[in-house]
């Protein structure tokens, strides 16, 4: 079990069960600035171990503060789909940037923007970080070009996304740009960590109740193609994310928006629980 | 006149009417860099020199080679809608993000990307280089978070962003965030630098023949209120880059696209010419 954390304090691993944080005798702020520095994810990993805090202590941060940039893909699962109504015929993976301003880490709070309060909604999501530099890499090889999976909310304004703005056109990138729109977290858990790392379970919970449970094996676009089609859009850089969509359970489709108070809860199996709260 | 460029031999500034740079005694890699780590424009500007070189010689990149973000405007001037037939009501502007990775630096190749080689095109643009960090700031206040302008080209491939490519959905994002799809440069001028920074004449040319010749100040939203907008999107970072759109005259309502050999020169008064070669 590998999962790597960046806190306040530097690049951490989760040891026992994740009650303990092992800080890592690395100069760089955090696992962002390491692979965007150079650093192979290995070598993170194994590094000496300089203190130990207990994990309530450490002050995580996202793992991936500030990407180079975030990819991000719509309508990935079949069951999301069908209960947006999707009617796009196109086999290519449907995919959009959101701006790496929006990135907060697990524990920080979701902000509802003053341009688009009303509609903000959660997407539970396996995030990808990318640990080298790939540029029309074949799905065969995509993993080597993977430094570990975290977690992602692709918080979305739908009424932005929508066009329900007046004066505004429908736009989802901005709709998913605001502020504090990309929590992600808590850890990145390196590969070696899954049986089978197409095939987890992802859960979404808003104040409680159930409301995404699927399996990532469900991806229309797995991972593998996922990252040989970006890397054939734009080069991929290390610490560039890819937010793989999310599947069926978003609150819009059944009339149900974040409200203040409301805790938002994504647990991906061997990687964590992300948690925010709306402000 | 101040024109800092980010050379291979660190940041400069023109001088002798663009012949000369003078490198400055500044301890970080380029433009962006220096911003992005907090120092102001005008400390910048003023910096003491340490070395005289030639301008051919200083070999210049792009003045930020890596924004966090680029935000970028469409339909932005009453004669581009009008050439391409735009029916949008919207009132505010019409805004998306290209990736970072795409930046190169003038005299630096454009190159067709293998997954869309053939409907690429130029879009002449006036940039804006944001100086500090910017949430909701009022028209009035915009300037004063902007380290300056530059020039960029915001290349597109139209049967990307239109969906003429079999098996994708039209997408302008990843229409213009192939690599090498955003040349900039050569220089960042302050703003000091213009009797009236909102309006400012900017010319393309592709292999001698004038395409496009428009002023600034046809833009349906100006600088400020595209400053302003943006920042109640998302908190504009220093080095963040506004591409603020294109008047008439892009290559594919005329039916031509770019091709193998091809200059695209790109000028705008008070900050230089941005030169680029199609590969």
């Amino acid at each position: 079990m590998t999962r790597l954390v960046s806190t306040a304090k530097g690049i951490g691993r989760l040891e026992d069960d994740g009650e303990t944080v092992a800080l890592l005798d690395l100069y760089t702020a955090d696992l962002g600035a390491a692979l965007q520095a150079g650093l192979d994810i290995a070598s993170i990993a194994t590094a000496a171990v300089r203190d130990r805090v207990p994990a309530a202590q450490a002050q995580l941060i996202a793992p991936v503060p500030r990407p180079s940039k975030i990819w991000a893909v719509g309508y990935a699962y079949a069951g999301h789909r069908t209960e947006v109504g999707y009617t796009g015929t196109a086999e290519d993976p449907v995919i959009f940037l959101k701006a790496p301003s929006s990135v907060i880490g697990t524990g920080e709070r979701i902000r509802f923007p003053k341009a688009a309060p009303d509609e903000v909604d959660y997407e539970g999501e396996l995030a990808v970080v990318i640990g080298r530099r790939a540029t029309d890499v074949p799905e065969a090889d995509a993993y080597s070009f993977v430094a570990g999976f975290t977690i992602c909310n692709d918080v979305s304004a739908r009424d932005v996304q929508k066009g329900r703005v007046p004066g505004r056109a429908a736009n989802v990138t901005a709709a998913k740009s605001f502020d504090t729109f990309t929590p992600m977290g808590p850890a990145l858990a390196t590969l070696d960590e899954f049986a089978d790392p197409d095939d987890l379970r992802l859960r979404t919970w808003v104040t409680g109740e159930l409301r995404q449970d699927a399996r990532t094996s469900q991806l229309i676009h797995p991972v593998p193609a996922l990252v040989s089609y970006l890397s054939r859009q734009t080069t991929l850089e290390p610490g560039d994310v890819i937010a793989t969509g999310t599947p069926a359970g978003v609150g819009h489709k059944q009339g149900l928006f974040l409200r203040t108070g409301d805790e938002v809860r994504i647990e991906i199996e061997g990687i964590g629980t992300l948690v925010n709260t709306c402000a």
